[in-house]
């Protein structure tokens, strides 16, 4: 895979142009299943995307498919290791989706995929089903009928089903599968290109700790006009706590959160100076009309280098039409940390635990339940399989691929930490993939490069 | 009415010892319609419940019943005005109800009524289709088959289907129909006494001024990863708009807000101070652990002659099971304020809106919509209809009644200036209610006291 030159890729291009609608089918398929792991309603959901998974690597022609059971959602296990004294590269995605709220913000469905304009929308479309089909279908092109039967490498595949809710278990799968998994080098497609005529490989993403708080001030919702001017109001103390946790500079308030970090060298900080950023055009993708952040860093070192704590979701009280007067009882906020080396999530979840109780008076009430915590990942840059991903997406973009980082967390620190291999990301998705929002989408030029770029890259 | 003694109530008194079931079933039949004024799939059932009271006021004996169209939902009036030279009465209630959520806190459905120990639970049994019925079943005790066919007084009922969504059209109605409903004192029926075995009479109530504010930071929810930490989170920003409105002291930071507040006389503080309030047994019905509220005033002070800023809503971001990292691009907050004489609501909503969109940077959009604007209200004690009251209250109850206040609002600010008529609260209410909560319901021995009391009181 990484060992020379990478072989010329034609095959690969008259199968994409044979079977072009077929990938097309194969992913709207995919993505008709409403794998929302974090909604216990879809749970059956995630189980039938995973059997699905399974069945189309069979179909590509991976052996020993096996859909592995977790505590929570299955994985999805394929491979093919027929290439005697070649290295192993294990390909890491993920199945279960978003949820897709608000509902009424997408332009069509988020489970009836859509194509418009080259680009095919639906929950899923390019996180992360249309990033691993870029793989899957690569096999199925040098395996099927029309390939040469074999692939350059050693390859197994792994598919998640529970990247989206923090990967809860994953740990305990990789320990679990420490030989079935055991690989040279990791290849994960679940990020995205600086843009699509800007390749680049992401060498790094930010950690994650998320909280689920439900703060309590009364029993029930209390009449506004009767109680008034003399009990706690949750809907007050919640904006409260979350008006808390950042200065005027942008900066989180929990104590020793910064303690950590690992300062950007000289190199990191040029590395980002190089990347063609235009800030207005950035925020106009973004559909953002002012940027903020930490004082005293860059955008891109905002986004990727910095960590940060965001509320994603704040609920109290009456939301409906008209008014209500009630003072709200109870609210609850979602609260998460973005980490970075050498943040330990655990030290931060615990800092939070004891910071938030302290916010609030004795009678308003917290429950903090945490949700997930997932370590920040660094890929070293020098290593050679990230020169030949370099050459491979050079080969089929006509460009040198830049370096950049995701500010985005997934279980890459765990796979590299478990299984002792470099993690690399081949991620074909782009900014405007509006991926975690409503009109998802892929870029059907970028799934098509990675199917090319791919195996045997 | 209020000229001399009440006559004795023994006529009414075998009246609802006779139909005690015909109004408990009477009460059960008008809860049952959901007249959610709020919501718009339940302004049907408005109209329903507006047509309910107005067969109801017929069958107790009343004429020219009507129901008053308004631009939003109908009152409904009847009148009897047969007493030569006598005095004539307005009698306010209303018949539309407050939304019903979180409705899996109620232990019965909030429209199916149930009578456990003593009380009938359901939307509205309190609040206030309970203590309308007070007032036609008195009427029908009277005028009807065994009453002696009169009434002591000229009664005219206005029952309004606006209240719970702050009156917007009651003005109007009154304007329009001034002539009939022209009265030389208005009894209200929609507030509280102090305890069953304390009976008082409510003689102030808070103004209201509601808004609903959206805030928006960016066109859609962003991923949290790929955005955290460069561009301003709506849920943020709407918990500092809300944490801004109070300060440390528990004070209101609105500037201005407290300019027109007319300071409590000696009177009005030594009339609170009688009252036997147990300050942790009021902390323990309201479902709270703690109290809080201005610094400097006392706990009935605070209820009663002090203006308050509740936000009865907050609602940002994702809310479901699990977490979703987003960085959500709006945020909606319900905030409201309640005045206090000599407060302006129209002042007050002037200030607001200057001051919260000074509070959000560029590039966070807020959208202010007034929804609400109710003046506060004060009864002259002096009046000699008051003392009428007392001493119909003193004659049911058993005991003279105390002077309180309602921190809540109502359109009896405008009844009494529109109508220059004194506004009377005969109120059967008790705090234990639970109004505009779950498990809202009205205590059946002040419902049938209530009766007695009404007419010929």
């Amino acid at each position: 895979m990484f060992s020379g030159d990478p072989p010329a890729t034609p095959l690969l291009g008259d199968f994409l142009a044979a079977e072009h609608g077929s990938v097309l089918d194969a992913m709207a398929d995919w993505v008709r299943i409403p794998s929302i792991g974090a909604q216990p309603v879809h749970h059956r959901d995630v189980a039938v995307s995973a059997e699905w998974c399974a069945e189309r690597m069979a179909a590509a022609g991976l052996e020993h498919v096996d859909v592995l059971s977790t505590r929570g959602h299955p994985a999805v296990y394929g491979d093919w290791l027929h290439a005697d004294g070649a290295l192993t590269a294990l390909v890491y995605g993920h199945h279960d989706v978003q949820p897709v709220d608000p509902v009424d913000e997408w332009h069509s469905p988020p489970f009836e995929p859509t194509v418009r304009s080259g680009r095919m929308f639906g929950r899923g479309a390019s996180d992360d089903k249309g990033q691993v089909l870029c793989h899957l279908e690569a096999i199925r092109g040098l395996l099927g009928g029309q390939g040469p039967g074999a692939l350059p490498v050693n390859v197994k595949v792994l598919v998640e089903g529970e990247e989206e809710t923090g990967s809860p278990h994953f740990e305990s799968l990789l320990d679990a599968e420490r030989e079935r998994l055991a690989c040279d080098v990791v290849v994960v497609s679940d990020s995205s290109m600086w843009a699509a005529d800007v390749p680049s490989i992401s060498t790094g993403m930010r950690g994650l700790v998320a909280f689920d708080i439900t703060l309590r001030t009364a029993g029930r919702d209390l009449h506004s006009g009767v109680f008034g001017g003399a009990v706690p109001n949750a809907a007050h103390w919640a904006a409260r706590l979350v008006a808390a946790l950042h200065d005027g500079a942008g900066r989180v308030t929990l104590p020793g959160f910064y303690d950590d970090v690992r300062p950007l060298t000289a190199a990191d900080r040029a590395d980002m100076a190089t990347l063609p950023l235009d800030e207005a055009a950035w925020a106009a993708a973004a559909s953002v009309t002012c940027l903020e952040g930490e004082a005293g860093h860059s955008l891109l070192e905002r986004l990727w280098a910095r960590p940060t704590c965001d509320v994603t979701g704040l609920h109290s009280g009456y939301g409906g039409a008209g008014f209500k007067t009630i003072i709200p009882g109870s609210a609850g906020a979602k609260v998460t940390f973005r980490l970075v080396p050498d943040q330990s999530p655990a030290a931060v979840a615990t800092a939070f635990e004891a910071w938030a109780p302290a916010q609030v008076p004795a009678g308003v009430h917290l429950e903090i339940h945490r949700e997930a915590a997932i370590g920040p990942a660094l890929t070293p840059t020098g290593h050679p399989a990230v020169a030949a991903l370099a050459r491979a997406i050079s080969r089929v973009w006509g460009r040198e691929p830049l370096f950049t980082r995701s500010g985005g967390s997934g279980p890459e620190e765990a796979l590299g930490r478990r299984l002792a291999a470099p993690v690399l990301h081949l991620g074909v998705g782009l900014n405007a993939d509006r991926i975690h929002a409503p009109d998802e989408g892929v870029d059907l030029d970028q799934v098509g490069r990675g199917v090319l770029a791919a195996l045997p890259c």
